[in-house]
């Protein structure tokens, strides 16, 4: 035990407590036919909450932790120790990391993955404890300097081996922990101008370094998903991934439709210019619904904020979605988030995980609430009745064509009257249930 | 003549001139071996600059034409009369219409296709003494109440058949005045609540309506190319054709990204998020460029405000990256461009086309000198070249596996060393030609 | 009675009713020593309500009004009807208008108060049967295209002097009908482009205009309130009134700090890139707080989408700054939001008018129990309490210089040590409350 | 002489050269009466270009060179020799610095100030030998995490006094330079969340600080300018310096007008919605004008991308408002202009700077023609004209009342009509000088 949180004790759920608490995410409560826990799968992120030294691009680390700078083995074994205690206080069934979150980079490829390897180890032993399972791994492709101009995409074709060889690595890793999916996130698959860019070659290379690692994802067995994390922009100009649509587009065109799907971020959503509820009803209904990083960003802050989730009535709608999707298969709500740089207390971080839970409970309760009553899908259904009318379905079917529906138009004297789409009385709606 | 703008005399290309004149495009000057004219292929935008009364969501028409208000068929022809001197005046080669521009809409889908097709009678007529050509035709699926909740998208299946009806007529009067393309701009073809929105059957539906009208191309021998013009939001909160990615996923989804190209728009691009260059080169890497919407958006106006050009390092780059892709087929450069609401003259909408024609003429030779001259071009190749290597081609070759490119970084000891973007001197070199 | 609502029946409170009621607002429920009804002091907007047709940039009227459109006197008595039925079903306490939403313009300026007067006695008619009472009045110069280059700042001192007969009328008006505020919103007053403005010169008109108006309101004993709206831009490029800040530093340019106060209004903090609650606290600061314009934009729409607010974390933040100023005194909450142009049934209008009032009523409620709690202000407290020592006013104090503090600095070797700001944790507190 | 640039060799003006050269900026050239240097007055930041190591906030340092990490004495005199190699080779006539770029912090203010003089002794050394002048210097407020919370509206009092001894320090070492200016920006000066902020409480203690800094000013007899850089936002969520009418509502507030003027940075504008020129124009108008940050920001990303100035119809603008203000007195331009992360070579930083040199000179040439011209000008005085009448001027004239203006409005049965804005005129005739 590290000592840095207190005393490791799991944060209890109390409604009514005064103190610490956890006041509305019980996970043995059943929603749905299913336990809260099964259905929110809440994963804590290493880089944000272990990493993350609270620098912004106008100063330093505010954060005093004692494994700060992790930049030696002893260091990251001792954030590791620390990272369990908290995951254990929180109560957190899963976690999610980076090989550069977890272990510093050595100075060639093998010793990398030794290290890693080392650590793994280590999340072994821990895990085997009942400690959490792991979500998801990933590979950091973006903060090296050799990754400046991208990974899979890099005019240098030998930044393209090094990124193979690195998430080999990091899928080996992920596999050997029972990881339920593997991420990739392509932070530098981008550009930051177009003037030095061959944009079709880089997308070639990029749906190539895919196709590869979901035939090995095959080869070794590993029965977990292969997820993209879509977001638009920053650090570079233009990102690849830069939304569910695009990245459907991508994986159209390389025909990884139905072996990838996706990780969507709530924050990323919003530099998209796309609410998430968007995303994620997107997501479902072209079948790459994969896993959500759930964090809030600050609608007029034009970069990535990864602020904690805090605001119920649109966590609500987030489940709402996942809900009509099924729920999570794999996934799981990672909290891809971080204090606030001025938040440098150990309390700090309990607290703002134990209140987005609470938040993510909340909106899920509601959610589940919305869906069994089923007002609003109700209503739904009836906007849509019309298209039940075999005359209706006979224009999608084969065989009917442009001219015969414009002609029975014309034949019928069609005159189609608006109808109200009834918008503020669903919200009224919803927040009855928020 | 209608004798609004004055006496009908086409603007003359005078380089030195003081008044009225077009100083840079010369339509016959020869640039990368065809006459300027044939490169930009120019269009008058009907809507814009002979259907807009100058009205914003704050204040009504302010523009005082004589034939303002045309909801009569004189009126109609008025402004049709209007149109035409005004294209002489221009020396426009093209032009572009809605049905909804040219004619009151009537009483029942026959009346409204009758007073469409007296209007190009009136056209055709023009169009034989040497007017303009069509670039496109379109169907305005937007205006009236019926469409409020979408066309192809609506929840509502007469109005599915009753825009099927009006693109059909639509399609034929095109096809009839030898239009180059026929454009679908799907302005409310999105949502403003999901609340009340089935996602997955409005695309299906859209995908199907697409599907009919490809069809009705073929039976009917139109030989112009159907086009998609992206728009992210606005009026509604989610378009689906949101930008060039989107679309393009789309189209691949409902198997037409071989029937369906894009007019893609600057105001657009930039309330997606993007460049207009990034929005052209991702389309022509895509397969899919077809012609372009030329304007200019505030970029700090969070709504279409459809300026004219009148920046030369923007349509430089526009222009750079639709040579690269070999020019226009049959697109064309049409200004969805219109006047500010204070430009009450007809002098002002003259000179705000002819200023525009001049900044797009600068742009495109800027564009052809770049690339005659290769610097830009062989800056990006030799960026690119290690990818020549057999070694770095192996990796992109059937057989290879990441596991065998990952074995060989090891092997090889990979440590590839970051190389300059050398972004700032590719701005320089930029401004070596504007 | 204008039947167009129903029976004329005023809306219950219920907190468990299956159809229309106020399920949270009860105008007597007592809140921190005062009626709900006094704290929030609800007004309806006559224009969004009873003036907005429906209409877009893309598309013209969709609601289907029996008084549409209200061009004619007739008309414009019926609309007043059907206005006054509504205040009494929602039990509005207040309404607001301009003088364009309440009858049509006249030929001339006296034409055009005469009907204004004439529409007067029917509002103090129907006022003296207890209907609401007037929370603001306020002149339409914006609407006309007389006022397209703005009415104070216009190039042309005819429009200064119109916009002055006009503001003149709508003022007695107000005065006349026991209006509690006068309300300037300054949506023309700004600029299109800079190439054509004289910045200075237009401020100052503004300034001078400003400074009649309040002169005015003194000579006829007028003992409201006199208020600027700001807004950042749309329908212009740019509005003068941009912000509150901005609005502040004008107020102090010209003297009238002390005689104007602020309107505020969520969906223009947003288009300022503020949060709502930013705006309330600094107006309140500076000692500029009067009233609000409630309503919700879209965060992701990038003009004035006038959305009815429903989301309640946000209101109660929103109140509890209206709280920490000690409440409205002659201000109130006007719903300044319009129904989407979907939503055309007279239940629409009803149930999003008693959603909103709910929703702000759970924010108030919210904001009260946390001021009593005083948890948040202990923390604030705590924060800044270094600041109360001896020491740490010495630096305020008069006599206090630079050099002096400098010196104090190295003697002591000050190293001052960052303390958390706790963020997270004050989200959590505040997510107890709503 | 640091040898890292290669041969310390003046670049040379000349406007056909193939390689490295000013082609548009030759020194000595006279425009209206000035040289170009007297105009512009360039100033190479030392922060971005020799304290910035390429980092970003998803990846470290990317920059190679040979004093970094600055973390000693020895390294921060490399850099020096460098930076002074450097502004030889550009010719530029200025430079400006925080303390924070010149030299590493010392353990105590002591320290920090010796180690600032030190440097300064070389600095003033180098200086003598025909160096460049100071334009500005300040004090870096916001990397050190003791200002993670602010400076002057730091919740802690010795954070306040710490600050005030660094600013002292920092004046004093610009005075003893011959600084023209000295800056303060106010990174920090803002909030994260208005939850523990006490916004009013804040905006005095920043007042009071620029009090005393004025004060201090004037008793060591610094002659140089104070000024204020506004910024929006970022790192903070809001800033209280936001811009330039907010930053003139503050001064007034603490009766700092006359005292304090304004350095203006492009993207900072950008960030905070506003056009670069409007922001100049304003500050020109309110008579607080002081300096310029030329840089570009990209419109689309949403933080400070610091690029180097690129467009020329921009800087052409920019300097034509200067140039109404007559010009720079003790500002000047100074490139707060940072090389995109992957310009890696010594030749990116020299061209990046002479590129952004040749960009402004083209901008300051064509906005000189433009004004001597005075075709802008005389449609802009045209515009106006009416209000040079009688009837106007005595609008504005004490002893005018709302009630004569609107009594003599009706009496004269005014009916003011539009008149065209022109403003795409306008453009097209800015582009005939860009």
């Amino acid at each position: 035990m590290s000592g840095y949180f207190g005393p490791v004790q799991p944060l209890a759920y109390d409604p009514d407590a005064e103190g610490p608490a956890l006041r509305h995410y019980d996970r043995d409560e059943v929603v749905m036919g299913k336990r809260m826990e099964d259905h929110l799968r809440f994963a804590v992120a290493y880089w944000h909450s272990f990493g993350w030294e609270g620098g912004d691009p106008f100063g330093g680390r505010t954060f005093d932790r004692p494994w700060f700078p992790a930049d030696t083995m002893e260091l990251a074994e001792a954030r590791a120790e620390a990272a369990f205690d908290f995951f254990r206080i929180l109560g957190a069934p899963f976690f999610c990391f980076h090989d550069h979150d977890v272990r510093p980079e050595g100075g060639s490829l093998t010793e990398s993955r030794d290290r890693l390897n080392r650590i793994a180890d280590i999340f072994e032993a821990k895990m085997a404890e009942g400690g959490p399972r792991l979500l998801w791994g990933t590979a950091n492709l973006f903060s090296n300097r050799r990754y400046m101009a991208g990974a899979a995409t890099n005019p240098d074709p030998d930044v393209f081996a090094y990124a193979a060889a690195t998430v080999r690595d990091c899928i080996d890793v992920t596999h050997r922990l029972g990881g339920q999916n593997y991420v990739l996130w392509g932070g530098r698959e981008g550009y930051e101008t177009l003037l030095n860019t061959d944009l079709g070659q880089e997308l070639d290379h990029m749906g190539r370094f895919l196709s590869l690692v979901v035939d090995y994802k095959h080869k070794i067995g590993f029965k977990g998903t292969i997820l993209i994390e879509p977001k638009p922009q920053e650090p570079t100009k233009h990102q690849y991934d830069y939304d569910v649509a695009t990245v459907y587009g991508f994986l159209r065109r390389y025909g990884l439709e139905n072996e990838v799907k996706l990780n969507i971020e709530q924050g990323h959503a919003i530099l998209a210019g796309h609410s998430f509820e968007h995303e994620l009803a997107l997501a479902r209904e072209l079948g790459i619904l994969g896993s959500i990083d759930m964090n809030r960003n600050d609608y007029q802050s034009g970069w990535d904020t990864d602020q904690f989730p805090n605001n119920v009535p649109e966590t609500a709608l987030a489940y709402y979605e996942i809900l009509k999707a099924g729920g999570f298969t794999t996934g799981g709500t990672n909290f891809d988030s971080k204090l606030r740089r001025q938040s440098l207390e150990p309390e700090d971080l309990v607290m703002a995980h134990a209140g987005a839970m609470d938040v993510c409970a909340r909106g899920l309760k509601a959610a589940a609430k919305m869906l069994e009553d089923d007002r609003l899908e109700a209503a739904r259904r009836d906007r849509y009745a019309g298209w039940n009318h075999p005359e209706a379905q006979a224009m999608l079917a084969e065989g009917a064509t442009l001219e015969g529906i414009a002609d029975r138009a014309v034949a019928d004297g069609l005159d189609p009257q608006p109808v109200s789409g009834r918008q503020e009385i669903l919200e009224n709606l919803v927040n009855r249930y928020v």
